[in-house]
């Protein structure tokens, strides 16, 4: 499933005791349709007030239903935040999170001097104006393959923090600052943090060139703030074609991430 | 005051016994701010779920705070969803209805297969896919002066209902196609009554001309049903140069409108 929340109301994918969740409105819908009560496996977590405008899901299910008609019963019962966007049939050894080989997030801020009511739910207002050539300096600093635990919100951390980010840059759009971030995987509250420092760039307190401190320092209180939720999206999501017979190969992904 | 709102979640403009109104937040956040309980009065009403990008308001008060002081300290009273975004004293002959010459609304609908959940308070989502051009077309059918009683929901109409558009056309971006419609004023739910008409035309059910029978008929049942609030937008309202001296001229404006 290629799916669209606003994670506005949303307590995140994950299920959750305190509140509705994506993933347990999916298996509401899922076990509406078909009578079986499933959970279906994300690309991974995202946290309350995060969006995504492309989550990957997938679940086993036993239907005759063909995917197209179940992707118009199951967003019939999916509340207003959610669509599904696409359904297909893929191979049994297609994995949501454990397949998937990057990840494309993007972090929007917005520095307009009047605050923009229409944005608050969908990025992060900040009271200074943002340099954002100086964020995007600092940004490029962290490209390749490094140890980036310093992003990481305290987190039983169970195995390796080395990631690999391919993209990584900020670019100005009228009042709003976009963070495009594409990365192999990422730790939890990685991107936040990476926004979060960036934002301390931004706004002048810090030189570029703290970013690869910031890497090199493996420490979390040299980064910045964990920027708000509701500026985070979840963009893109790449699997190989596994169409062709390939392999599949497993990332390294922690489920727990973002 | 020029006025930014989220209209999801209030009670449209007018002061309203059941619910919060862009006025009554407004009269209380003058209150806080000033000691002093004033309604200020705006362009034209705007209901429940509408938004504007640009409304505006005056009030008359006693006051040594700035423009600009004033402003800052209103927002930082008003809740989220509502934005004062300029402030500047005006001459006694200014009245934000009364002196207004020309309005424009945008009215957006959003024909996309699978509904864009970051746009269901912010456009009228239908099922079919609509014709722009024969839209724009039936659009360009009633520039010019007439009377519009048949796009008027029923309301006592007091004064005429004769006013004159300048400017009604529809354009795609996407998977949304825009409305834009300025006039020298609108009759109560005109706005409304046009882009559901025009979705008739676009929806292949009615023929362009459609529009001008509509018009000739002078019968509120010729025209489409009224388009649901939260795709219209206040876009922009004009008055006269007033810092010129020159004299104020009122419109045909009823206070009862959009």
């Amino acid at each position: 499933m290629l799916i669209s929340y606003d994670g506005t109301d949303l307590n995140g994918w994950q299920i959750q005791p305190n509140g509705p969740s994506v993933q347990s409105h999916l298996a509401d819908a899922i076990e509406r349709v078909t009578g079986q009560r499933i959970y279906p496996v994300g690309s991974g977590r995202t946290d309350a007030g995060v969006h995504a405008i492309a989550q990957v899901a997938h679940f086993d299910v036993e239907s005759r239903l063909t995917p197209h008609t179940l992707l118009r019963a199951l967003n019939h019962f999916l509340p207003e935040s959610i669509v599904i966007r696409e359904i297909a049939e893929v191979p049994n050894t297609f994995h949501a999170s454990k397949s998937a080989i990057r990840k494309l997030y993007r972090y929007v801020y917005s520095d307009s001097e009047v605050r923009d009511i229409f944005q608050r739910q969908f990025a992060w207002r900040v009271h200074y104006r943002l340099n954002e050539r100086a964020m995007d300096e600092g940004a490029g600093l962290i490209l390749g393959t490094h140890d980036f635990r310093s992003f990481e919100t305290e987190w039983p951390n169970r195995k390796s923090s080395v990631r690999t980010i391919y993209r990584c840059e900020v670019s100005r759009l009228g009042n709003n600052l976009i963070l495009d971030i594409e990365a192999n995987g990422f730790l939890y509250n990685m991107v936040r943090t990476i926004a979060g420092s960036l934002y301390e760039i931004g706004r002048g307190r810090w030189e570029p060139g703290r970013m690869k401190e910031i890497v090199d320092g493996g420490d979390r209180s040299l980064a910045g703030q964990t920027a708000p939720p509701q500026g985070l999206f979840l963009v893109r999501v790449t699997y190989p074609d596994f169409s062709t017979d390939a392999e599949v190969p497993t990332s390294e992904n922690d489920d727990l991430e973002e």
